[in-house]
């Protein structure tokens, strides 16, 4: 079933073929190792053209170390992170936050992926008490795991809750694109002007081969991260090959590009799927994913022959994921399967 | 002075150019993330062919994460690791084997970057005595940071001591083609054939992108080490861009003719620089390292045309690496300038 | 407001006579340190006599370190532990459980303190899957944080599924005592006999000075608990001090008397409680604690003159603890208070 | 043989009576737990009377701890810590510093068990190199593990070249009082005065049952350490008993009544031992250990009637430490035996 375009994830999909010759043209003689090098310069200053000047840049191999190791950097052992149950913090990386920072993730029930004021000031406490994690930052995703997207001004209050309690927000950007695409804005507009303090920037999902960007948005923040990025076994000795691929990504608008078209075929999947009565979307179709429940009598029948997860097995909960290099044809014999296994 | 070949480091080559040819090759179509894919059985099976089937294979991002979660997974926290005091774990990971592992390392003085018996002997004990680390692991470098090579029967006395004292014995193979070449003799012969239990299989020093192996020789160590890598926060989601370069690299000769030439640069090296009677070599030659002593008036006149490393300040010791894709003209302009600059 | 007897905690009690007085008798001249000595020897016999002798008993300062470390000795930082949400190690621990084992602690909310069949297997998957952290222990207290206590099908119900699963059971046996006179049975026929594998048996909240065991009840999980002890910072060098106190706990029927008085206190409070109209009790006093919503008017009149503290300050509902020491006046005296303070 | 005053450890005494009766004084009525009490307020304002007003105090358990924890407020895990390596950090505490702190230890080898200013320098490199654990703290024993002590001047030496490089200096005090006797001046004045900035006070070893001070004389340090404490399960419920034990050995001269004749022993032993021409002291005697190389063939028939300990069994180098309570018989006693298993 190898190299069938399937929907289990946007990181099946390979590598776009303009990061792959920025790679290949980068492949000439000696470049010293590490970072220091003009590649890695010019990739930064794409960042800096996209967030401003005022913010510390790391690149990183994975969206997990990304994460672990931001969060890191703005906290003690002895704190407390916050985040939607659904976080790729909390169920996909294998407690590397609890192991590699010793602190306690505090994981909240959401209905659709997103913190609230609300739940989070329900889950935040015990400031000063020593017999408690003392809570230090909020963990959002941008887009979430659900495939909904934050807008400015529910990023705005979690920041403003943070800021006023000594705390810092953090946001899970692994599909960051998508929800720039949704929110048609700037990055830096939900991000650094919205008060994050922190940011895992991804491409992976979206084109690139590897490298993950840690952005700290709050600079100050960053001063030491050299030293945790190298503690963390995620300093590439050969960093050109990362840079020149998030140059290509940030320039010309190929990462617009990309994500635009995938979140382009999930809303055309999502438009499809609504002709069919017996399959029910769960949630909002903003961004790159499709959650629908759909009979179990055929979710193993498709799954032979496209991949994708189970959500939630309990409720024949399934995730779509669409990609850049979806292709509409994709989505139609997809969809036409699913029609000619419910009859 | 980017693009220049020096003497920096052999991370400071590009790629091989037959190892790009393998990732464009497979970037075709969707492919099942995290390393359950044909390619990466395909490349696990070039390693089997290596050394036998009865190993564990993992692949991680780099070097410093092979040998951090491959000594993980044989130690607990209270353990100790005992290795050179040159060793790559003991003085280039800025730590992250005491971080992630908990353990203590007890580091070793060596003329010559080589472990002995005795010198293992010598540091280690407390077996059984609750007030002391339990000694658990001898590491080993494989060529050593010095340029050095293990002969069969060294390694072998090694593991004989570490496994009579319920010991193992990890080697650090960031070099280890260059070493296969000076040994004349298969990987096999002189690492599990010879003892060794855990191995880092480097290649990025030898003409890969990035990307390193992790083989548990001793094959029952490996049995939980998915999740460590996951937790480790080195598990690619793109695996098959790790897996095609290893499958080509192993393939056809390729890690053979890199370090051996790699190794024959350095010769030329020793031997251009033997003529210069001001110019110390102070290591034996043996992989693809030359240790020298130089005059410090010209160190730094050296430094502002070719990228290379003082290794020991206080003696003006110098390190100089040849790579994959040294040329001999680049040795003979080098030592050129050297003779000038004595002048 | 010192030396009131107050409902704060168990542990704002002094020392039960008889235990100060076998401190003073071990007093006398030089003593080997560390546990090899005949103090020690005689604690442990006495724990023998009451679970059997095929057990591994070790001492360590406090129950934090006994949670932490006796679960330190059957996990791996990739695994995961599942807890009721009110259990010590979640709450009240500062993240020492994921601090010093690096594991993922699963939290459950419950009625009343008390893990069920259901929520644990609604909270426990992903067996396999490198991308979750691995289930692998139980953990329950007895009697609970909310005064509640465990029945020993309870227990033997949850521990066969945690045994199915290749998974173990660990108690919190901080209040142990009170629990056992609840159910009228030896400690090792609510433990050992029902599948309990790792024990915290806490003393100091029924009449101790200082001093927690861990036992394990599943003895191959000890075997190397003695590094783990010392790397854990709780080997004490005059360790005689610790075990002369577990030796006459555990004799004459000490820790029985002590927690039948607490309860019975507890039972009083309760009745008289029950009295009041405006007052509610909300969870069956089994053990020393009784939980109540009382109106928000008069808890801080009554605070200013008995210790006790708020459990749920959103309704109103707080924590009364009765202790060994407690007397039936302290009662009476307590409730004539509440009952001026609501007219 | 228990029971028998012999040399192995200055803990295998028991309890000074004055201590015990300290705590029998304060078991009346309820405390509060965790040291907000005014048994605690009264040991820390002993406290302020030998140190200043300007510094902040913490109790735990045991040294390890009190070492541990004290160098983890001041330390990243990407730090490292200079010590002798015979430093109790280094080799008796199997590994807990990197277990809790994730740092590097980096041991010295010493003539006597102290570093230099020429020692540290060698040691002290690779500031700013992101490959390197950045070097943090500079960790001294008072009195040495071998006996001896630093002077005042030479402690300032290295706090200066600690200040000086961004570093502080911490002081392992397990034996802090037998040092301030050999000087023959206040704690301040070797301490908080000459630069040290975390101090392990310790009185165990002295006559006291359990419990140790961590001292941050450089105030700032222990700003949060309160969380770091609760964390690192060193927090005691019952605190009053650790804290009135520090009132009355700081109070009438008790501690210097017991280092004073411990030191005396020291001394008592050394003359005598120097009368014997077949035993060679290897050591300064200046506080309360005496070190010498003993002929093999008499040692252990030594030891079948008085506990101590090897110290380097390859030259026949014991240790003999003397205690509060040793009295002149126990010396001469032992001496005569010595004298009798030599002819």
């Amino acid at each position: 079933m190898d190299n069938k375009r399937g929907f289990a994830s946007d990181n099946n999909s390979g590598v776009h073929p303009e990061i792959i010759k920025a790679m290949i043209d980068a492949n000439t003689g000696h470049t010293i190792g590490y970072g220091d090098d003009v590649f890695t310069q010019r990739a930064k200053d794409k960042f800096y053209e996209h967030f401003g000047n005022d913010i510390d840049i790391y690149f990183v191999f994975i969206g997990t170390a990304a994460n672990v190791l931001g969060l890191n950097a703005a906290t003690h052992s002895w704190n407390s992170v916050i985040c939607a149950d659904t976080a790729h913090i909390n169920v996909d990386e294998c407690g590397a936050p609890e192991k590699f920072n010793g602190f306690k993730l505090i994981s909240v029930k959401t209905p659709d992926g997103k913190l609230t004021l609300d739940l989070v000031e329900n889950n935040t406490g015990g400031f000063g008490f020593e017999h408690h994690s003392q809570p230090k930052i909020i963990s959002i995703t941008q887009s979430t795991e659900l495939g909904t997207v934050y807008s400015i001004d529910e990023i705005k209050t979690l920041a403003d809750f943070a800021h006023k309690n000594g705390m810092f927000l953090h946001m899970d950007g692994a599909r960051i694109a998508n929800a720039a695409v949704h929110l048609g804005c700037s990055f830096k507009e939900f991000t650094k002007d919205a008060g994050v303090d922190i940011l895992s920037f991804g491409g992976t999902k979206n084109g690139m081969m590897y490298g993950e960007a840690i952005l700290f948005l709050n600079k100050e923040l960053g001063q030491d991260f050299k030293y945790i990025r190298k503690q963390g076994m995620q300093l590439a000795s050969k960093m050109r090959f990362i840079s020149v691929q998030f140059e290509r990504y940030l320039s010309n608008n190929l990462w617009f590009e990309n994500a635009a078209h995938s979140n382009k075929m999930a809303q055309l999947l999502e438009s499809e799927i609504k002709k069919i009565p017996q399959v029910k979307i769960t949630q909002k179709v903003e961004s790159n994913g499709v959650f629908a429940i759909v009979p179990r009598s055929i979710i193993n029948d498709l799954k032979e022959e496209y991949f994708f997860y189970d959500w939630d097995e309990e409720r024949n909960e399934v995730r779509w994921m669409t990609s850049f290099d979806t292709k509409p044809e994709d989505i139609y014999n997809f969809v036409s399967l699913i029609k000619e296994k419910l009859n």
